[in-house]
């Protein structure tokens, strides 16, 4: 999930400003409105060392009453702690209804920080989980709402922070052996953060990812979510609150990093087609060899490039070994299943190829801008969806994911085509206008999908598909690399 | 789980006939009400070889309509089903909304029958049940009803059964091989049943008992739960149904088998107590040198004696390492948290005693029968009491809890006792008087409580409790013994 953030994300002084004294006020309502007997708040702040958590809680802080909330600095056990369950320490910090407990480090040292200095068998970081999932759920079901943060800046970014504040005789104390550990190990503490957010990012008590790089955008991301959870809280009514997840503003999206004047000319789109053709069909038959089931997916706006992209992945296929499953509305018996029922059915073997050409992610694309999945329906699918595919991953599969992306111009442009030449005009469908004017609406849908599922075995790929045939090579690119990893891995 | 459940538990055949009869019509016409756009159900059988799940399924399928279920034998996966992962073949199979799946073995035989015959390592087990979790949580969260039985024998019913069917030529062909072998290995097939029952025995699928000894009690305990379970879903009303823990009549409790008639005479009383009371402190020493933290708790009818109990106990302890927690109505800070809240608080740390005089079970007793916790409330409270004392088990917290039974004419007697003296009145108010008249409402949530959280590592452990110095030398031996296998564990 770390992946699809934009770390670039920042926000000018004066509207962070006038954003933030707009919040303060909501926020200090919100906690009056809580008093006395309402529900119990758990903001959990975890991320990298440096990445500025201390400042955006302090300025969080500036419109709480102080009576209401209490922060915890949580370092590691002490003697006497460790000489009881691991999550005692946390239980007797539970806030009490109608108050605040913030937590700066909390139970998820255990599966990050302990996990990676001290190691842990796979069975200890499996129960590690499901107890923070069990605590988590019993403090919700009981009327908690839990917000957790993760600060995020990248490596290079820390490097800076450390080098700045050591300069500074006010901050050189902060830039310890720890941390300087820590940011020699990014990379494995890198891995066990994507591991805790995939495992403990639950329905109930879901995790913000919160870009870093800019302070002031933390703030404001920071402070809005929250709003928005405590609003939600309040909003239920009576003493089940529940926090599912919650939708501040949208401000950067994965989809802007995409570049979308890449272009590739003729003459080397010729060149690379072939030689990936005949790479990938080398690649095919060595997977069956190793029985490899391999999963593709393709989402993509409409007219994005999608079949004709697949026409030239399957070009260079032994079609005794590939499928390709087009994905339309559900009809007969998938109306009448859960809707992954379809998408497990058509699972290959091991050693198999399927290509999906649009997949389960309907049901946070179409399904959510369209209304057929209510909003707590298609809020739990990025779990479901997390879940379905780790089960593949797990069981070896190899899942590659591509988001064709197209300029809203493009899309303009591919339709008038359409409808210019008659061979494709049936291409172009009512819907497609229809779909073309709900272009907006499915930005924070498709945003939000890639930010959510994510994950370091299931990464989205984001195919840039303004020109087709950089699209078409960079698809073809990207299955190369990742099979020939995946027979690496499992020889 | 298990060993709370009773055996001997039949039903004369007129009584099963008359109910049968009353539930064949109920089922059928919950059948119709169904379709065709109801909820799908999904009904698993497990259990022992030749505990009656086919006769007992056959009978329950006589009312229902053919066309709206199917009966899946789930056999070990096939070639072809090894090669995707391992629910695939669950997922096929899951039921239209409106229809019903029977399995006769299920998702289950993974983390049971393979498990015990091929081994699976601790981390792979976790991922395993994980992963069957999800499967039946992703299923009810999108409407389905899971009714899941796992039927009961013992290893000597098993016996007798196995040799009446291998006279039969007709039935001598079942019993081959593979349950033979199950049959030689009842123990490490009994530990991996209890697993799976604790470990997935959720509040949107929990598991049903069935004691299957007498094949009449047998077929009237599956058709009330199945009917239960259905009448519940359906008075939702909603596309979301909920299957909760659902509560058929009570025929049978773990509470029946305790002999009350258990006597000690003064004699041996005299002998018995101080030198369990020096055993136990010599005990006391060691858990304290092996840093072990012992945990007891104390349940009872009112008048049960657990006071005078408690202080045999308490008598030869060392009481600087030693506490005991008097649980009363939860007030102040207590109220405005989690249940759970204040045990978690007074856990002891390793090396400690700390003895619960009543405690985290009031959830499922008084709270349950004066209303002040709700239907959902209490019912999740059984996985919430698991989850908690397993969190102890695993951190080595040696945990024993004792529920002291007495019979309804003992404690009027006792009640009567205290009024006649003086000095006894105290302790015998106006709120004893009410509970007496509530026996009969508290019969139903003590054995529900026993049978829901009895499990290997926290069994409860029944004190006869009429002759009360046979209980408190029952208590002493029990923690001796208790004690003293986890030192050797520990060793």
């Amino acid at each position: 999930m770390l992946e699809a953030v934009d770390l670039t994300a920042k926000m000018d002084k004066a509207e962070s400003k006038a954003i933030l004294e707009r919040l303060d006020l909501e926020i200090s309502q919100l906690q009056r409105d809580l008093q006395p007997d309402g529900y119990p708040v758990l903001v959990v702040f975890e991320g990298w060392d440096a990445a500025g958590k201390g400042s955006v809680l302090n300025r969080l802080l500036q419109p709480l009453d102080p009576r209401g909330y209490k922060v915890h600095n949580m370092q590691k056990p002490t003697e006497e702690e460790r000489m009881r369950p691991a999550l005692w320490r946390f239980w007797l910090t539970a806030p009490g209804r109608g108050t605040i407990a913030i937590y700066n480090h909390s139970w998820y040292r255990q599966v990050v920080d302990e996990r990676v200095e001290d190691g842990v068998s796979e069975g200890g970081l499996r129960q590690a989980f499901e107890r923070i999932r069990t605590f988590e759920r019993q403090l919700e079901d009981d009327g908690a709402v839990v917000v957790k943060f993760f600060f995020h800046i990248s490596r290079k970014e820390q490097a800076k922070r450390f080098k700045r504040m050591a300069k500074d005789p006010a901050f050189a104390w902060k830039v310890g052996k720890g941390e300087r550990r820590r940011h020699k190990l990014y990379e494995e503490y890198y891995n066990a953060a994507e591991d805790m957010l995939r495992e403990t990012s639950t329905a109930y008590a879901p995790w913000t990812i919160v870009p870093a790089t800019d302070e002031r955008f933390a703030q404001v991301k920071v402070a809005e979510t929250l709003c928005a959870a405590l609003k939600k809280a309040l909003a239920r009514g009576d003493a089940r609150a529940s926090t599912s997840i919650v939708q501040p503003p949208r401000r950067t999206s994965p989809l802007d990093r995409a570049d979308l004047s890449a272009k590739l000319d003729k003459n080397e789109y010729e060149e690379a087609l072939p030689r990936l053709q005949e790479e990938i069909r080398r690649l095919q038959h060595r997977c069956y060899f190793q029985r490899l089931p391999v999963v593709i997916v393709y989402e993509g706006w409409d007219a994005s490039g999608k079949g004709g992209n697949i026409r030239r992945l399957t070009r260079g296929l032994d079609p005794r070994g590939y499928e390709v499953v087009p994905t339309a509305a559900p009809h007969g018996e998938e109306k009448r299943r859960h809707y992954l029922w379809r998408f497990w059915r058509a699972l290959p073997k091991a050693g198999h190829f399927v290509i999906f050409d649009r997949s389960w992610y309907g049901r946070v694309l179409v399904e959510r801008v369209e209304g057929f999945a209510k909003p707590d329906e298609w809020e739990r699918a990025y779990r479901e969806i997390n879940e379905y595919e780790q089960q593949l991953v797990e069981f070896g599969t190899v899942l590659v994911k591509f988001y064709l992306h197209i300029s809203k111009d493009e899309q303009l442009q591919r339709f008038k085509e359409r409808e210019a030449q008659p061979h494709k005009r049936w291409k172009l469908t009512d819907e497609d206008w229809r779909n073309r004017e709900k272009w907006e609406d499915y930005w924070d849908p498709v945003s939000d999908m890639i930010e959510h599922t994510s994950t370091p075995h299931a990464p989205w790929i984001i195919i840039e598909g303004n020109d087709k045939r950089y699209a078409r090579v960079k698809t073809l690119e990207t299955m190369t690399e990742r099979l020939s990893a995946a027979l690496k891995a499992a020889e």
